[in-house]
């Protein structure tokens, strides 16, 4: 099967294309580089020394023996070229990464929110305009995130798979049955861009019968998957800074450099998580099951277990003996909620997850400590504020 | 009170910011003038002759006495320059209308389809970071439409005035109540815009409390109102074409200068329509009643009744002795659909509604028959297609 991978270069998408190139897979990496130049603005780096695109690709075609290619496309500014590379090569799948990914990052400046709806909006949008003028019949995975569902109360609801089905009551005391989008409430500009990603698929699965599949994703932790580990040059990113770097791989590698595991807030903030390894599959899953012609947009919950931001923590603290920090929320969100997630899809589709117990987590804490030279500990804490608020209980860390 | 128009020389716009002229407000129109650029593209012009923006104001000032200023600023483009008036201006209030409006248009070309969603979407979101990093305290009225509900099936439900209750069935047989944003089914790339703009609407509501009125709008007839009957060069623009114009005004034009009533598909699209004049004191209803802070975004129906496109046609026709055609529909809609509507919230703030019956059809047909030398017959048919299917269609005519 012919495949691009949209942001091929990034944290996901890398091990994604290799896992798909490996499986025997015609795999087009098309990607801006943005994510590589965000860290040169930020002034930070991965913790893992990651070689360039065209370093990996020369080192995955003398491991494995199956090429990749590379077209540097910014999918949100050259539209002309997408459209030629679909008309071209007419993919039978593309998977979708090619977004502004990281919601501290959105919410830095008013610059880096208008880059995220900008980019994202429009990225997602060429793109599918791009298919319905090429008339390719593709299939896109799409990476959504568990974020559009909100971490608000679920009022111990079990969040489904994008549909959720309501009963409308009616003033005459009927009522109707319906399946609904499951209602969003975003928790940042980033996930807000993934909610509207959300009704550019119902709208163009509708109006254009675009196949795709819509993958809710949790917070990815892990770095490497069996196949980036082949090579030195192979090696995934690891992001650590306040920005980029998500919860638990920051606990792992603040644990591995003696830094405080930094909780914002009470820590009662439940998410949840999703080991690379896992993530690469649900991909792999997904691409292999494509929806029907005239099906409508499929919804996977891509993410096989929640915790509490502070029993991680806590696991973490036990696993290594890290002092923990109470830090105040830049974040505008609720104190604490709960999150029980329906994700049998993938699990019928033969998933088997990786869990927190595997080991994985000492292997992680090792990557951290092989690279804790190369850390910027002034890089570690989290500066974006949601408001202005938020900015200032920062300032006096109160 | 000082008020932004946004998009203040537009057909909705232009009569909205005289009105708030006359009540004695501070007014300022800011707008890119891209709706008179769009008829250059398409060949067309307003089937009445409308002034330069700069003449319109010149008359204003001199039939009312009351001056409004203009400042030629592309929201969606220059960042900066709206933050700068924002800081300098400190309005209380924004009206706006700054998007493109039209869904033939939205639908005509991959390119139509990527402005639309690129301006609409950036517009929007600028104007929200650019109020969040000001810091001013304002409320903003957005022109929103009924098509965010879309024109399916709502099983003889009434459409309530944005959020829905429903309640949602839990697997142990328990249920609870939720209030939610209305489901949305948008019927093409510009309603789209729409239901995106709820979405940034909303997140910008609950993290930076800016306050928001959100007008659901049906479909506008008629073309001027009391204050732009006053000069000549204060008169409204009239949109005829198959792209800008709309159903009701282009079946009284077309009755005016003796061409068939185009009904597209069976005519049993049910629609929401509402009479400029109410448009206009529907705008200075909503910005009399803001939300107070803290409150959640407000969502108003802003239509008055509700018709069968075939009955129009028909209505029409009785009054003009007009013939009626049957023609392709472009457009991939529900054959035909029901539409029953609450919009209780405005008649409780004391609109009195302008029905079809009120005479003011006969006034429309009136205004077209008078410039109907101006008409390009050639621009009436609709050309915009929503899929190559329905392309097909129109070439064919089957």
């Amino acid at each position: 099967m012919k495949v691009f991978v949209l942001g091929g270069d990034g944290f996901c998408g890398w091990p994604c294309a290799v896992n798909l190139a490996h499986r025997g897979h015609d795999v087009v990496i098309v990607d801006n580089l943005s994510r590589r130049k965000i860290d040169i603005d930020l002034g930070v780096e991965s913790l893992t020394p990651i070689a360039t695109i065209q370093e990996r690709l020369r080192a995955w075609e003398q491991v494995d023996g199956r090429a990749m290619r590379f077209v540097h496309l910014d999918i949100a500014r050259e539209y002309e070229r997408l459209l030629e590379l679909l008309r071209s090569e007419r993919p039978e799948a593309i998977v979708h990464f090619a977004e502004q990914r990281a919601a501290p990052y959105s919410m830095k400046t008013s610059a880096t929110k208008r880059y995220t709806v900008d980019n994202n909006v429009n990225g997602t949008h060429n793109l599918l305009a791009a298919i319905v003028e090429s008339g390719v019949d593709v299939h896109i995975v799409h990476l959504g995130t568990m974020g559009v569902y909100g971490y608000g109360s679920h009022r111990g609801a079990t969040i489904p798979e994008g549909y959720l089905t309501v009963e409308v009551p009616q003033p005459d005391g009927s009522r109707f049955t319906e399946q609904i989008l499951h209602p969003t409430n975003p928790g940042s500009v980033y996930h807000m861009t993934k909610t509207l990603d959300q009704l550019l698929f119902f709208y163009y699965n509708k109006n254009d019968s675009i196949r795709i599949t819509d993958l809710h994703q949790g917070i990815v932790w892990g770095t490497n998957t069996s196949l980036t580990e082949k090579d030195p040059r192979l090696t995934n990113r690891f992001d650590y800074d306040g920005d980029y770097g998500t919860v638990l791989n920051r606990f792992l590698m603040q644990a591995a450099i003696g830094y405080p595991l930094t909780v914002h807030g009470t820590g009662g903030q439940t998410r949840a998580f999703i080991h690379i390894r896992d993530s690469v599959r649900c991909v792999q899953l997904a691409l292999e099951h494509p929806p029907t012609q005239g099906e409508k947009v499929k919804i996977f919950n891509q993410m096989t277990e929640s915790h509490r931001v502070a029993d991680l923590a806590e696991k973490v603290a036990a696993l290594t003996g890290a002092r923990v920090d109470r830090l105040p929320n830049p974040r505008n969100e609720a104190i604490e909620n709960d999150l029980i997630v329906d994700n049998r899809c993938f699990l019928e589709l033969g998933l088997q997850p990786t869990t927190l117990d595997d080991g994985l987590l000492t292997e992680v804490v090792d990557v951290a400590r092989r690279w804790a030279d190369r850390c910027d500990r002034s890089k570690i804490p989290c500066r974006s504020a949601w408001t202005s608020r938020q900015a200032e209980a920062i300032r006096t860390g109160a």
